[in-house]
């Protein structure tokens, strides 16, 4: 499996908007195991967003995806940054394939 | 919703030890509706947790759980510490309720 955490920051204002895109968007996803979008309750622009795939080529392959590429071009205006990403193995848990 | 999104770093040489720990002991937890374990490849020590509770009651009353409390006792001599830690308000998305 392959992971990523990130942490995005919403121009200001926009955070509800953008997180509105993140969760219509990542349905359909082949491959996709686990999206968690999440607020940051310390931040009031920061967004998290955990994922969960089968493997690497299976999160590049979903950029291209008409839905997400639709989701990217609506959401770039309203992204102000990402000031976090880590890429992780994903080894199991609640909520994924033993 | 309630999340934590945090990463530890086990005792060196330990790290698949503290993994099997954490696999074995985070079935049966009330409320836990995601917890992904994972290593961190830029890190041989580093793991990181996601996790995503009904509320933060659940996740508190779930360190005292007999299988939890268990766990802490086996993983404490191998977690060297704890250098990531970060609250989210889960919004949804894939592997979690609508």
């Amino acid at each position: 499996m392959y992971g990523l955490i990130g942490k995005m920051l919403a121009v200001p204002g926009k955070r509800e908007e953008l997180l509105s895109i993140l969760m219509e968007s990542n349905g359909d996803m082949p491959g996709c195991l686990n999206y968690v979008v999440a607020r940051d309750p310390a931040d009031e622009n920061g967004i998290w967003v955990s994922e969960v795939w089968t493997d690497k080529d299976s999160h590049g392959a979903s950029l291209q995806l008409p839905q997400v590429q639709a989701a990217i071009a609506r959401a770039r205006p309203i992204i102000a940054g990402f000031v976090e990403q880590f890429e992780t193995e994903p080894v199991g848990g609640v909520g994924l394939p033993t």
